[in-house]
């Protein structure tokens, strides 16, 4: 099957590009002493899992995932070396720890004193890494806190370790940046570890990643594994924020024409806000590409700046570069569209199909979305 | 079941709010002498579908659909009549093609003379609707375009009637703003129907409509069929513009608290930018709801202006209001969000778990996503 011959929309996931991402994160660990936990939350495939896991030089252990439904997938394919990276609640210890029950080793965090109590209660506490905030200011207590030694003292045998995330580091505009977060990332985890173990705590595990800082930091010492996810497909917020170039887009849009104005140099395609979802992250960065940036049916940047301006339900509405000629396209024509947020965009959709720099459809491959 | 048993995130659907919006429309379209097409690109599930055409008054026919998807699920649950209000494609008749051959009415749009010849020379064309552009510049041509003969010759017997969609309608911000949009769009629809007819082309169906204009048009004099589909659930953002009332939103997103930030009077949940979508259309009402507008686990408005201030894929960040007392949430409590666009918060989610003015959850009913 071609690419022409795709029902539109769909998601295009080109395997070569995939592979140089995954092997580009696994040299840039491999500078360290550590293991990567690769985070399934972008891709949410078994395919993509393996490929990541088998990567040569990953030394990869296992999967971070982002929903239980990520969790029983992946169990249920034979990885059960999992991080449940949201906080966990009470009411979510019992499928755990059904999972865990079942032959699966899904770790889970805590920042709270409370859930700790509740995890040390449970009759199969899973494994608990206390989330530490290393300047993202979302989940997590800061790394001096008294509630550490509590929280630890609370989990007992539970504790497994310490879990931080520099999610501000996409608002790093430099490698520069992104170095210096991934060194804040490194001293939270750090810190807390010491106070852990010197207050006479086992913590085996410190956790630290985001795409940006594993691929850039200086130094990982004291760090025992890294998380990261978006790496494996990069979209064009991570290429504007430098941490990967524009070419390793791995994950595209492919979409229909169905409609033109020629006179307002605009087409319409049956991409729209579900398609391409609502993200509009590159706002922010140097260029703005609307809802996506337009390429051919080849994955080719051969229409310039041509983007989508406007994303309705199911319409797109692109904008063409001045350079390309507006009369010549025709309805049904095919496009693909590289997105501004892959995590976002690729969710809409419940299978990859699979292209190696060619048109020809050489895979399907499912996705696991919702919770 | 009560809601606080259900796994967050997820999707809570009120029957109650719902049946009033159904009998809200009802009501506006028994004023003209129109039939409604209720539009499922909302809803996509067919317990609300049953529920639209067999509310009193609606004089509902048959339904819109915004995917061969739905298309294909309504059908194989015996909604025969149907229009797919999305450009068509040449490639995409084989399939509106089967649906018909097994017995369905699935009529179809288009504004492009090649695809009007593709149609005619289908083996079982489908009936086809005109897109004609009453001023919001996305589908179709000009009413007074020399284009709507040729497409009509080219059409044949395929030719149905003509269609328009003044979605320019969400930029209205007063009722006598939607009133004069509704009476564009409706002038849109009449003037091409009437060129048609004195063409001495038949043109049975004259189809307009949005949310807004449904229900605020003056008159519909000349107009065949009304079509729209988020007043039955409403969101915030049709709540702004005027569409509804702030009481009328019949969809949220249940969700669980998963972090505390006292100081910084925030609280996080599990409903990020993945569960909630990350539209932000309310940026441009008169009150900016970020991602969401925070009530409690019983749907009211108890939380004061609290909102979802920023949205990572499975956390979102909740900006508490200044009178509510930050630190007495406990991880695990339990709050519902109203969504800023329903459309796009409700395709994350795969179904509704019904309830009926209290936390008793009384069905669940499924969504039909994807394409």
């Amino acid at each position: 099957m071609k690419l022409a011959d795709l029902p539109t929309p769909c998601l295009v996931l080109d395997r070569g590009i995939l592979q140089r991402n995954l092997d580009a994160m696994a040299r840039a660990v491999a500078r360290h002493d550590v293991a990567l936990r690769p985070h399934m939350k972008t891709a949410k495939s078994i395919d993509v899992a393996k490929l990541a896991l088998n990567t040569p030089l990953a030394r990869a252990q296992g999967i971070t995932v982002s929903t239980l439904a990520e969790a029983e997938y992946f169990a249920s394919h034979g990885i059960l070396d999992q991080l449940y990276a949201v906080g966990i609640t009470p009411q979510k210890l019992d499928q755990v720890a059904k999972l865990n029950d079942a032959g699966a080793e899904v770790k889970i965090i805590t920042d709270d004193a409370d859930v700790a109590a509740a995890i040390a209660a449970h009759a199969t506490p899973p494994r608990t890494l206390i989330e530490v905030d290393c300047g993202e200011a979302r989940g997590g207590i800061d790394p001096e806190s008294p509630a550490l030694l509590d929280i630890a003292a609370r989990l007992g045998p539970a504790l497994a370790g310490i879990m931080t995330h520099a999610g501000h580091s996409y608002s790093g505009r430099s490698l520069a940046d992104m170095a210096r977060i991934a060194e804040a990332e490194r001293l939270g985890g750090v810190r807390a570890a010491e106070r852990l173990r010197a207050a006479g705590f086992q913590c085996d595990i410190v956790s630290m990643g985001s795409s940006p800082t594993a691929l850039y930091a200086n130094s990982l010492d004291g760090i025992t594994e890294v998380r990261a996810g978006v790496y494996m497909l990069g979209d064009l917020f991570q290429a504007e924020i430098g941490t990967h170039g524009h070419d390793d887009i791995a994950v595209t849009v492919l979409t229909s024409v169905i409609g033109k104005r020629p006179a307002e140099r605009r087409i319409l395609v049956d991409a729209g806000g579900l398609a391409l979802s609502k993200d509009r992250s590159t706002e922010a960065t140097p260029h703005d590409f609307g809802f996506g940036l337009v390429l051919d049916i080849n994955g080719h940047r051969s229409l310039g700046t041509s983007l989508v301006k406007r994303a309705n339900q199911e319409h797109g509405v692109i904008d063409l570069d001045p350079t390309i000629d507006a009369p010549s396209f025709h309805i049904g024509d095919k496009l693909r569209i590289a997105p501004n947020h892959v995590c976002m965009t690729a969710a809409a959709h419940d299978r990859y199909f699979v292209v190696d720099g060619s048109d020809d459809v050489i895979a399907m491959w499912p996705r696991v979305n919702g919770w």
